[in-house]
């Protein structure tokens, strides 16, 4: 027997490079994944829930409890926007794979919220929260339970653009501006939370021949990540003129399953709520003394995804998506 | 004869780094400076002008006229911060030397907004604005006559941090945040533009040898800008642990004079008038393709600093500031 394997919480709006990392983690030996929690962004918050209900069942592992967490941001009745444009009104780039017939098993009858103070009070110290989608569950989770900051063992969350530009427009990436209160609850909570940006993520780009490589495997994953691919590569190359794929959550799952693929720096991030700006994580790293008060001073600091080995994070992907 | 001199009008708070950057058109034989126009910031308004008035006067360009402009920005009824934490509290580092004894000529009797909509329109295509404060008098000017737009020929303002830290707070560089929306304004007015902010101007660092080296000179302004820099150095040590004094104004200036110093980004900047990031300059390089409008499309680009010569810019700035 090795060393115990490391639980998971993966909050996510599933989605396709959600799809991808969600899938990484259930190949990994060395994580558990003890469940998933669904949240609006890249498609509503349903559709997110029967996605990762579908990649639970299509990774054997129909047992892992799905949570279905919040319909929209902590301030507004609705999402401010659904990236259907890039992920596909079913969020596996209309596929359509995750269709009832497949998937025997339903969400559990607990609120993503209550599911995530639940489990991380069940093994305290234990449970890493992975979030790739908007904040807004894990922002319950803080107001509603005190202990649940102080049972997460940590925190690592796909979001924001640090001294770089957004994705939804120049000031903000889409997590973040899916729920800018949300993310600038969590960000100041105090956790042990480590944040991958845009920044680093737009480095790391899986191209085309990378993708047919994976479907050319013959393994497990290599054609439904070859078909879910196709409608986001399209937007990819309109949006943004990159001949390739932006592998954003999987870089967050990398940055968990290999500590040493991401350097960081520590500082304070807080997120603009207001104005043309809203959505925009700010980092003060502390290196300049202010001649007055601020709203960066006195908040915990966390940890801001600074470098990337961006070949070594698409070699993990690669190798854990064609792993039979 | 020489090609004509090139007019500049100087809006300016003078202010430790704004005297240098004055200082330095003054030597400099192919600009002709028109006017000074005044600004709170780093001293009130009337401090501000007294401050421009004894700087003509150590010039020996006592004609030069002095236009006091904005007591306060646009939105406000007096400044949210006057910094003479770095400036001390007469903007000459508490060195008191711009007494009303050694100034003989007095502000004109025009505003500095009329006086600039004036000059230019006596002058189209001909006159360089350089900003080294908040942007309310130009905002004023953009607002109030629709020819200033047409009839300047260039405006170079000193101001913004982009994609850096500013220096009010990790948000904001002060002259932004001192007036966002006047900022924001003149950023989309039309005009054609740079920008340098503290990303360069930080960049370049004068020490205390070299302004010690600047006074042993023995030159006409070598004692003046050793003594009004004392207190400005000892808060840059105590405030950024830097052992010298960013060149702010002067690297503005600098690049007026000498082009070449300086490599510039094109792109659409707007300017955060809200939240706790209020006076963040942002930056659209048009590198992406949205999808769904946003508040920089459909403005005009201007330029902005994106890399400084440093050591070139220090050796202008000595060499104009020791010129006999």
């Amino acid at each position: 027997m090795g060393p115990p394997r490391r639980k998971l919480i993966i909050d996510t709006d599933p989605g396709i490079d959600d799809a991808m990392a969600i899938l990484m983690a259930f190949q990994s030996p060395e994580v558990e994944v003890i469940g998933l929690t669904t949240v609006f962004g890249n498609v509503p918050t349903p559709i997110a829930t029967t996605n990762a209900l579908y990649l639970c069942a299509l990774a054997d592992c129909p047992e892992v409890p799905v949570a279905e967490g919040a319909w929209a941001p902590l301030t507004k009745s609705e999402p401010t926007r659904i990236s259907d444009y890039a992920h596909g009104e079913d969020g596996f780039g209309n596929t359509h794979v995750a269709n009832p017939g497949f998937v025997k098993a339903e969400k559990v009858d607990q609120s993503a919220c209550d599911f995530l103070i639940e489990k991380v009070a069940q093994h305290p110290g234990e449970v890493t929260v992975v979030a790739l989608g908007p904040l807004t569950n894990l922002a319950l989770a803080v107001r509603k339970d005190p202990s649940f900051v102080k049972n997460v063992k940590e925190l690592c969350i796909l979001g924001g653009a640090f001294f770089a530009s957004g994705n939804v427009n120049p000031a903000a990436e889409f997590n973040i501006y899916s729920d800018p209160d949300a993310a600038d609850i969590v960000f100041t909570a105090g956790m042990n939370t480590r944040v991958i940006g845009i920044n680093l993520t737009t480095q790391v780009i899986l191209n085309d021949k990378e993708l047919t490589d994976i479907k050319d495997s013959g393994t497990k994953y290599g054609k439904y990540v070859h078909d879910i691919t196709r409608f986001y590569m399209y937007w990819h190359v309109t949006s943004d003129g990159v001949d390739g794929i932006f592998l954003h959550d999987p870089t967050c799952m990398a940055a968990v399953l290999d500590p040493s693929l991401v350097t960081y720096r520590t500082g304070v991030v807080r997120v603009e709520t207001q104005g043309i700006c809203a959505g925009l994580t700010l980092l003060d790293m502390g290196l300049k003394g202010w001649n007055s008060s601020n709203l960066w001073m006195h908040q915990p600091p966390i940890k801001v995804g600074w470098t990337v080995e961006a070949n070594r994070v698409k070699e993990l992907v690669k190798n854990l998506l064609t792993k039979p």
